[in-house]
């Protein structure tokens, strides 16, 4: 059994501060997320499902602008390039299909990369 | 977008009011549990991963039980066997890879059939 509490929070890219937890298939990240914090346009392989606890975020996918708030669930295929912007602190669970192996280690390299190429 | 609040809710079993969503390689399943509901002995091919928001539950696999409260996660593995009962009133996400067929259309037949078996 995994207790959230006890996992390490790492921040990823600035403002995403992230605990992991792999089972066989799929990859469970639960995010403190700081208004204002960006997430910059990327892609992966992995199905990608976000679900909002608390807090507001726009995650855009598509060239589509979704606004999401607690109880809202959005999923990303995979393959699809998205977005988002934080617009008020927010705790979000994403769960990708399948393990996201980047994340096992905290490197979040498809993050990273995106992240630089904005800078 | 999935708006959680506007997904029917259903009684899959007595006490375990479920409300569902798929993606393409996953099944979640958003619960209202009912202190003193039992979850039937049973397996299902597919991975599952229990996610407990609110209440406390027992969760039983390879004969070890475990107490789960908020902020708890319980890994099952496919083809393991596993029960449950509700200790108080509960809330609990859990998603499944993949996709549990049986709960597109409400039928839940592992489960249900589980239930059968005990009565």
């Amino acid at each position: 059994m995994i207790d959230w509490d006890k996992q390490p929070e790492r921040e990823i890219i600035p403002g995403f501060h992230g605990r992991f937890a792999h089972s066989e298939r799929m990859t469970f990240a639960l995010w403190r997320l700081d208004a204002g914090a960006v997430l910059p346009p990327h892609e992966h392989p992995h199905e990608q499902v976000v679900n909002v606890f608390s807090g507001e975020l726009e995650m855009t996918m598509n060239g589509r602008a979704e606004r999401m708030t607690a109880g809202t669930m959005l999923v990303i295929p995979p393959g699809v390039r998205h977005e988002g912007r934080v617009i008020t602190d927010a705790r979000v669970l994403d769960v990708f299909a399948p393990v996201r192996e980047d994340y096992r280690d905290g490197v979040a390299s498809v993050l990273s990369a995106a992240m630089s190429a904005i800078r």
